[in-house]
């Protein structure tokens, strides 16, 4: 699947991932307004007014980049309703030929990390049926729990030619308090946690290549470019998500140690920048209406920007 | 609700969670046909399969304990119908008088995990009405993200008298490897990991007291006690939960540094052990159509075991 995105991202000249991360906030009122007529202020209504901005957001996108990234989060706050748009969006997306990275931060131990990864990435066996359930191309995974927390969701990825994202070094801005730790690692030395988690990354994406990278990514925050350069050196194969670009303050310039010469190695994510830009000042000229317009005029200009780092 | 767990505790005598965490192999014939001539070996016949063995379990084992704790991975394995089922799991357990526990074990970044706590402990605005997702009691989350990741919950728990359980030192065997890292923590002094954890979870917590204990709790493994008795002392107002007895390997008479002198501080869970008793030769009298039955019984030598660690 590495080798699937990397394709996309040569041929749209975009390693960018557009994060569909929807907030009843950033939804115009006439969209609003629709979803509640039909459905009421419910959930079932906001889960709709999702489904329409969503839907609208790929349409005006699709060709301009390789991949979407839902937050389930966003989805799952207002329950079932909600999931049900998640997957719908999930569905719609690959329809429309897109990646789908969901930006699901799941991690367990071993039999119930195997769960969520046959739930988001595979196919569980129901009597003589295979029953498969979110189906998204890439997942994020949480490494707290450790190998046998990660390793099911590589073993599920390694038979379905899908591809895992881990935290290493998040965007937030509490993200050292545990990443950043002096830790000793198993040679005694002393180096930051989010390099030991690198490490295992390597590792883990070694059982998994597909092409020059394994599908066995990472992320790692816009807002750390200093820790990327690192961790670009620790993880060779991996691709690097790397979310934090726009809102959270990352900018292009600040994103080349993440990429490798030529241009692959890493796929930048930006989320409200892009579908709440029809908000934005330098994006008003669409009004609310051309919402979806005005999310495919940020990203040409992220694309633009982008190319500073990686062309 | 901290305080409402310890009193259930007090009143069933049983410091005991039953893990609902449902897996086809552990349902008997009888029920997954029944389920599957319903709605076919498909997502939604397994999820009926899961409704049909957890609501027996409930009602067998309701008055012998204070709460349950549904693994949701092992129902969005089977998206939306799985969720659906955990979600009636959830409600229907409420309604028997347990408190639930929902293993969801989610962090993320500032306002994403915000949406995960309003979605699983509170409530989103939508229009005028405020609509509430899953509703569970307490949830799991993961500090892998840091403070900004785990404060949206536990403001979240406050404002709703809810509570969450972070994961702290888990049960699994490869748990060490980043959470036994020797860290220098902000004094300068080498500890494990879990031990910083550990002093972060007690921070939370502090804003979040009821009762003697806080809503902020945290999660142990039965199957580190030597670890289990450190963590008692460095989280002094925080329940443990303690997943890995009986099926992980730990046994009554490890637990006792878990609790505090007159038996409150822990939780301890059994998920395999009381649900799958029935496939034991101990409970096999029982056979396939008294799972519930042999549920309860398990229950009941779960409680005895544990006189040994906290009566």
């Amino acid at each position: 699947m590495i080798s699937k995105l990397n394709e996309a991202i040569l041929r749209t000249e975009a390693p960018v991932v557009v994060g569909l991360d929807p907030n009843l906030k950033f939804i115009p009122d006439a969209v609003r307004e629709q979803a509640f007529a039909a459905y009421g202020e419910t959930a079932e209504g906001a889960a709709e007014a999702f489904r329409i901005f969503n839907f609208a957001i790929i349409d005006a996108i699709a060709d301009l980049v390789p991949a979407v990234k839902p937050q389930i989060a966003m989805y799952e706050q207002f329950g079932l309703p909600g999931l049900a748009v998640f997957d719908r969006t999930v569905k719609y997306a690959q329809e429309k030929g897109l990646i789908v990275i969901g930006d699901v931060k799941r991690g367990d131990i071993g039999s119930t990390s195997e769960s969520y990864a046959r739930g988001h990435l595979g196919a569980t066996q129901v009597g003589d049926t295979s029953v498969r359930g979110f189906d998204e191309d890439f997942v994020t995974v949480n490494p707290y729990l450790g190998s046998d927390g990660v390793k099911p969701f590589v073993e599920v990825a390694k038979n379905e030619d899908k591809g895992i994202f881990v935290l290493v070094k998040t965007s937030n801005p509490s993200s050292g308090e545990l990443q950043d730790l002096m830790v000793r690692d198993a040679g005694g030395r002393e180096r930051p946690l989010y390099e030991v988690v690198g490490g295992l990354v390597d590792a883990w994406g070694a059982e998994c290549m597909d092409g020059d990278y394994s599908n066995v990514g990472a992320v790692v925050g816009a807002t750390y470019p200093e820790q990327g350069r690192i961790l670009r050196e620790i993880m060779p194969h991996a691709v690097i998500l790397v979310p934090g670009y726009g809102a959270q303050g990352g900018k292009g310039s600040d994103l080349k140690h993440f990429f490798h010469p030529g241009g692959l190695g890493a796929i930048v994510n930006s989320s409200r920048g892009i579908i709440a830009a029809w908000k934005e000042e330098r994006y008003a000229s669409y009004g609310a209406a051309g919402f979806a317009e005005a999310s495919r005029a940020a990203v040409l200009a992220m694309k633009e920007d982008l190319r500073q780092a990686w062309a």
